[in-house]
């Protein structure tokens, strides 16, 4: 891997286990295995700079892992569960200690991090505009406002399974919006719950 | 304010608006505007433990707000829109700065802080205790599950709100969960969805 992926690497996980306090320029550094020296070299803006690019790739990384789960499912009720799923299992391989590199930098912002709090609201925007469109509901802005509800749900599971050391939170809100995800789409004046938009 | 009370008061809002990170010793005190001497006088085992009082002192701080919320709502879908209003009301009273103490140090935990970790724990199960019983759905196991929906989409909310300086996350969730309050207490083989179970 070339050096300027291995920072960009351990600050996102960093950033996964413990937000924009964990990610120091000394951590990051260490758990690069790269020499100080040349993180200046390709971050010259420090800790800011390399923290945003960091959140800038973990977007399109969480993007990839979300358009697979997505693709492996045929309804929108396996849709929702396909997404908590692979969330659940994100968590439960860290043993509970690492969740989402946005999540866990949103409740560590301060005054002085605009720039930061804004590649933490495009990783949100991103998620939704890419989950949104799998969604066939009555029109896009209600499949808009799911895709975020699911979101915002898989953001309070990852909050609550680090500290309960357990998926449940995940598993629950699953069960609760794949029910609503059907019965969305069944309401449609479509085919039917497994009618594909694109078909026509 | 006792000594002792402005400490823990302090803690509180660091936590609320950093998490564990956020709340150093000094930053305690600083914020206390209380002699450092007598912090640990207080509080003997030092970060750990004001964290951990901290977080049990707002544990019942939360359950009273929160319990004021329900007590002006009438029905099931009002005292969901009634607890996300109240979080709101909060989140954006802070400027968008400071979010829910037990949710930031969720994503702040590490293998060191297990005291503290179950602390977070009790303040998500004092949580569903308490609002459970609130919604009369057709068995306390459900009703459990669904209130424990509402607080995964509540810190889920926080998280999005810190990052988007909105409360729409929020709002949208108050919406989409108040829908399904509504349905779930219409479905229970009972007098309807304003039917209370105390009743009989």
């Amino acid at each position: 891997m070339e050096t300027r992926e291995r920072y960009i690497h351990a600050a996102i996980a960093l950033l996964r286990e413990g937000g924009y306090a964990r990610a120091g320029i000394n951590e990051i550094v260490a758990a690069s295995g790269a020499p100080k020296g040349s993180l200046y070299h390709h971050f010259p803006g420090g800790k800011q700079e390399i923290v945003r690019e960091a959140l800038d790739a973990y977007t399109l990384a969480v993007g990839e892992y979300a358009a697979r789960a997505l693709a492996g499912a045929s309804t929108p009720a396996r849709r929702v569960r396909a997404l908590f799923a692979a969330v659940a299992q994100r968590l439960e391989a860290s043993g509970f200690r690492s969740s989402c590199a946005a999540g866990a930098v949103a409740l560590d912002l301060d005054a002085d991090l605009e720039a930061v709090r804004d590649a933490v609201h495009a990783f949100f925007a991103a998620w939704v505009a890419l989950v949104a469109p799998h969604f066939p509901l009555r029109d896009p802005a209600r499949a808009a406002s799911f895709a975020s509800l699911l979101l915002t749900a898989i953001e309070g599971g990852y909050v609550r399974g680090r500290a309960e050391h357990s998926t449940r939170a995940l598993d629950e809100a699953a069960e609760w919006l794949s029910a609503v995800a059907e019965r969305e789409c069944a309401a449609r004046p479509a085919r039917g719950p497994q009618s594909r938009t694109r078909k026509r």
